[in-house]
């Protein structure tokens, strides 16, 4: 038979990184394209001795149907932890766990938009976000980047050019791809727009706890007063992706929608993971934790940013990340991307992502690319790095 | 601020039976109102066994991000069994691996419909389903069923006069509230008019294996040769709830589709559970475990229709059914149906599902209740139904 397709998914591509991903499967090729947590940042032994005291103490608790909303002392933990972080409010706020960060998306789509009205992000922005967001058949705006997060002048236009702007999506720290961070004042800036425009900001935030270098910024939904910040986060960067779980704090009523939507969607999250999440993150010292790792992707970004500044052609620019896992290179305007992303891969065995791969519109021109620091090991991550920045000084002078 | 939420999700209620659920948080309250599965059903040994052999030798495995597909050796086993029971023609269809057997109902119905729509069931079914479809706007239309399943006469009006008829949703055994199978000639007859008519057909089987009676009927995926079945099961009944690994046969075309949106959906679900269900299924001796299953539900079937049969006022009808979770009781036209369920929760102590629960439409007048033998015990089924049994000779005689 014929197969027709609703409006809304006939037009979606599988990510463009799986094509990239494709070209990794062979042995020679070193990756920096995806963007997996480094191996060595999962604290396996410790979730393996709580899953063996869970499956023999309380078996029918990690294998049984579970509630919705997230396993109790799980969300209980979180709400103490995100109040201490400013982000949850007890006067409006709720929790619910998510099937990982990319689940938040989904819902606050779902829950908040009708197909056509206008949801604004940065440009560029988190791929599997954009498609999230496409799935919904949403009039997708990206609003322009400078250094330190997205341009003002430009977002206050978008809102008084486009309709029905209902969310504005923002990576405010270690952003994915830029690996940039928003300053205070322009967290301060956005939340003020969205009080004056009425519109809800949806702050994902999967990469804040792996901040290596400077000062914390707080985050928007510290800021939030009026209940107008759906927070996002996971544990897929501190304890493990696999476990695909996430968490949203949000006004109550948002989070009561989501339950009711989370529910159609998939019941409920893997209770085992959510058992385990929240007994690891309760009898570890976290800080000890989180400085573990930020040490490790500061040794990584440390050593790529090393072959950047004294191997790569001068031709080539980029912003030093704070945290996360993503660097963004710029060429310059005379050099197609494409094909210098091509070229890496085909011809140097080392595999980037084209930046286009993250544009709002299909028609932008890109001239840059991600690298990726956390899933290489330090010898991979030398020996490709020495081969792009040969690569780059050959094409680029 | 006041939030103002989708179309397609303000109207969207949780689940009316988490409502009745809430009684059962008094201790004293002997429920028939869940679908769990029976906690010692549960394989909890050697799930612990695999597990421990998984994270102590190949921790990244369990705790890394995965594909999108699924696991691919659990892809692998499936189309390997799912063609030995007919499920699977390796000519068209391909295997994704589901959060559960309710993500194939969401991903089936945003990857095939446009809002407004046409999706015909069961009347009555699944509440889950339902919901799933609802939040969606489809255009939901229930088919009256008979005691072998959909009525064929009025399956074949409501595709004549209803629009865009893209979608049949059916349970065919052991239906979720009815407990009813449909017969082999109602599936041949069903999928002869999906060829005619030119819809696709959801075949949702969470119970199939969970048949301790009667012949086993042949899946209507068997009768597929045109590519127009979507057959979706899970391990929830066989494994563990909990893990929320479901699994879904389908066409190519429909599941690569299904894989772009899973992945902006919850990018993968829980790569530990899709393992430890492959090491399961691959090294135990599966009927043996089935049939353990199968004895197991046999006598709490066979303990609650005991006390249908010998202690319920003649007045009340049902089918004894062959298999799954589920029993309909259909009490007489005379009888207030939800003043009988509420009566039966606040003075006698036993909770059921009211049988609107599970209609179609908000206006429909059900006369029935659902009874669950899976997740009380033995004892509560005994206490549970001899309070019944009075209560229905006390109001009906």
């Amino acid at each position: 038979m014929e197969y027709k397709f609703s409006d809304k998914v006939s037009g979606l591509q599988a990510s463009a990184i799986r094509e990239i991903l494709k070209f990794t499967a062979d042995p020679e090729v070193i990756s920096f394209a995806a963007g997996n947590p480094a191996p060595e940042a999962f604290p396996t032994e410790r979730i393996a001795q709580i899953s063996a005291e869970l499956l023999r103490d309380d078996p029918i608790l990690a294998l049984q149907y579970s509630i919705t909303e997230g396993y109790t002392p799980l969300r209980e933990f979180l709400k103490g932890w995100m109040t201490e972080k400013g982000c949850f409010h007890k006067e409006f706020d709720d929790i619910i766990v998510t099937s990982g960060g990319q689940q938040a998306n989904e819902l606050s789509c779902k829950v908040l938009l009708n197909e056509g009205d206008t949801l604004l992000c940065e440009s560029p922005s988190f791929i599997g976000s954009l498609n999230a967001f496409r799935s919904y058949n949403v009039n997708l705006v990206g609003v322009d980047m400078e250094e330190d997060g997205i341009d003002l002048a430009k977002l206050e236009n978008a809102l008084k050019t486009e309709k029905n702007v209902k969310i504005l999506y923002l990576i405010p720290n270690f952003q994915n791809p830029t690996g940039r961070t928003m300053s205070l004042a322009k967290r301060k800036a956005v939340y003020e727009l969205a009080c004056k425009y009425d519109f809800i900001i949806l702050e994902d935030d999967p990469y804040g706890e792996l901040r290596f270098a400077g000062e914390n910024v707080p985050s928007i939904k510290s800021l939030d007063t009026e209940g107008r910040v759906i927070y996002s986060s996971t544990f897929s960067k501190l304890i493990s992706p696999g476990f695909r779980t996430g968490y949203v704090s949000a006004p109550a009523p948002v989070i009561q929608k989501m339950v009711v939507c989370k529910q159609v969607s998939d019941v409920h999250s893997n209770i085992w993971a959510q058992v385990v999440a929240h007994r690891f993150m309760t009898t570890i010292d976290r800080e000890a934790h989180f400085n573990k790792l930020r040490a490790i992707y500061r040794e990584k970004c440390d050593l790529m940013c090393g072959f950047i500044e004294s191997g790569f052609s001068k031709e080539i620019s980029y912003v030093r990340p704070q945290g996360g896992l993503f660097i963004w290179c710029t060429l310059p305007e005379s050099c197609d991307m494409n094909a210098f992303c091509t070229r890496a891969v085909r011809d140097y065995k080392v595999a980037v992502v084209p930046g286009n791969s993250f544009s709002i519109r299909s028609d932008e021109v890109s001239h840059s690319f991600r690298l990726n620091y956390s899933t290489p090991t330090n010898a991979q991550i030398e020996k490709g790095m020495e081969i792009l920045s040969r690569m780059t000084r050959e094409m680029l002078g």
